[in-house]
């Protein structure tokens, strides 16, 4: 296990019923309150009603920028950060999923910066300010509902770039299963692989002896193989949307990341997929995952992929440890295509045309692709075309 | 799954060297400081002179409390109050185990309290403030320095009391698993015990599909099976004691047991005995168990025996409920047995003179002894003599 320093303050409020609980918190916090929303369902399905009663009983005012779209873009950043500053906003409610929740963190720090918040992405400028921030979260996915990290979209050069740094983090989210029954199957199904892809992205590493982290990884991925079918299913399932709710955001707000070396080769790739060809982030990552995995099993990785296999998978450990290898990645990927999600890049269109520059691009923005096989040009490329 | 509120705000410094983290936490907290020892283990080892070289680079000043032995005594908590009182305190700093921990705990919240400190543990009146607690943790254990709780004995009277408030949450614990290297084979052993009955007593729970809580606990228990034996033979093995280190923070810092209706029968009993016999809680609760678990299995508790003897023993899906739910059972008890622990009464001399005291007393204490299956006297009594 490698030092650490866990530092988790974000309140989670969880369970059905828990939007109550903001009006207290935005009474501690806010003088005046930029409501962050997407494409309109919460609007639809009575979700930010709930919410806005919660405002109103607070008694604090508030304006709106709704419309962030997945992928979210730096267009809305700037719209975000402009309005702020126009409005005197002192604090950020975030109600939908991660896009609207990363748009709010990069308006949160934006606002307080001199510079170009794209500074930030871009240029490897930290944040060190930002407006505090409130999330009511509709779709388990991304985990930004508890950590201090964020991906924005730059749409004219198609960059997609994540930073991460605790000011980010929010003061507290309200996790009520019962808000993401709407979530349709598709996006329910692309939520419970981004889920597993950010468990394997901290997983699948050379870290030696960090057994707290990796069995409570392999927990959160059998709490995922048991509910994911059954919340794309049934959606108004309360248990599968409450266990899949609260393993993704335990699945990324450091617990099972840190004292160890990660990895993140798989986004660093879905990014530049997702960047182009704008399909969505949870579906990229059911189709480079396991192709990702055969890519980086050898002799030095097999050990830990033998592990997925007897511990997630419930494969025989009497077999030998290539058998074991090779048939926990062909379940890997069975899974995703039995929730229904694309696994070729066939499926959602993607020719081969960009695979270099794609390839280049992604070593360009993260420095350094992967380190439990750290991924050369050649490497992305041929993950690329086995992915077709 | 029930609702929950997660709110877990103490910031962990984990790993060899930690301890460098103090001043700056130090600097930012702390006017004066009430620096609380244990038995002296701390200035034999080395610990207490790299903790006061940080509060020394801090430029604190301090003054110390000494002498706090395993179940901390009331007496000690008034001294500290009093200290604290004449030496205008306003952070304290507990350099041990989760006496020392607990001690701290119980001076900081009386400090602030016009009444007689007691009254938190006898009376049922909750702490509202307390004095900001720092801990630097010399044993793997009992959870106190991520977590609210304190457990104060009062020795005329011979109660044992328990009491949690968020307020006694420490701010920063730093944990370094060098510092658990002295910790002698018997008291690591013991260590090892409270873990697992931490859990057990969160695990153990009629609440209906709280699978990520269940498959995390699971997840710790599998680290102490595999890691309790090895840091008991190799005291100064990192990885050992790395892994207890934070599977014990994690059993007890509320993540396993939110969400769930949990037991604490176990705690009940063996608080009776450490409280008239002076044994390690540990040691105790090694005899209590094994022995509580078969008096609760039954019908209605046999699959939750039958998960945990396959997820956590690895026993045989395929045989029979009551097979695995018996062989988990005895494996356990075999486990504590293996560690040198004991097992029965008899080992640490106790013997059924007080039991049916001990019982009324016990359901006294909590009110209502476990839910997991709700103890009468005659259930406690029956219990204990098994134990003999």
């Amino acid at each position: 296990m490698i030092n650490f320093t866990h530092n988790i303050p974000t309140i989670i409020y969880f369970g059905k019923g828990q939007v109550e609980a903001i009006e207290a918190e935005l009474k501690k916090r806010a003088e005046k309150i930029l409501v962050v929303t997407g494409q309109g369902s919460v609007k639809r399905n009575g979700i930010f009603d709930a919410v806005i009663k919660q405002v109103k009983k607070a008694k604090i005012p508030f304006i709106e920028l709704s419309g962030i779209l997945p992928n979210p873009r730096l267009k809305s950043v700037y719209q975000g950060i402009e309005l702020c500053k126009k409005e005197k906003i002192d604090f950020i409610l975030a109600v939908g999923g991660g896009s609207v929740i990363d748009a709010s963190k990069a308006i949160a720090c934006g606002v307080l910066y001199k510079g170009d918040v794209w500074d930030f992405f871009s240029k490897g400028v930290r944040p060190v300010k930002a407006l505090p921030i409130g999330t009511v979260l509709t779709l388990a996915a991304t985990g930004s509902e508890m950590n201090g990290n964020t991906v924005i979209t730059k749409e004219d050069t198609k960059r997609k770039l994540a930073i991460g740094s605790p000011v980010l983090r929010p003061c507290f989210s309200v996790l009520d299963p019962e808000y993401t029954y709407t979530v349709n199957r598709y996006h329910t199904a692309a939520g419970v692989a981004d889920i597993m892809a950010h468990i394997f992205e901290q997983y699948f590493s050379h870290t030696h002896a960090a057994d707290v982290q990796d069995r409570i990884a392999e927990a959160l991925l059998k709490v995922c193989l048991k509910y994911g079918p059954v919340a794309c299913k049934k959606p108004a399932d309360y248990d599968a949307r409450a266990n899949i709710l609260w393993a993704g955001t335990l699945a990324l707000n450091d617990l099972i990341g840190e004292g160890k070396e990660e990895d993140w080769a798989s986004h660093a790739i879905e990014h530049e997929l997702s960047a182009i060809y704008d399909i969505s982030h949870g579906a990229g990552l059911a189709i480079v995952v396991p192709n990702w995995m055969k890519h980086v099993l050898s002799g030095k990785t097999i050990n830990k992929f033998a592990d997925y296999g007897i511990n997630v998978w419930g494969i025989d450990k009497h077999k030998a440890k290539e058998s074991i290898a090779f048939e926990a990645i062909e379940k890997t990927k069975n899974f995703f295509k039995t929730l229904g999600l694309p696994v070729t890049l066939k499926e959602v269109n993607i020719p081969s045309d960009h695979f270099l520059k794609m390839a280049q691009s992604a070593i360009q923005d993260w420095g350094k692709v992967g380190s439990f096989k750290t991924l050369a040009e050649r490497d992305i490329v041929s993950i690329l075309k086995s992915s077709l």
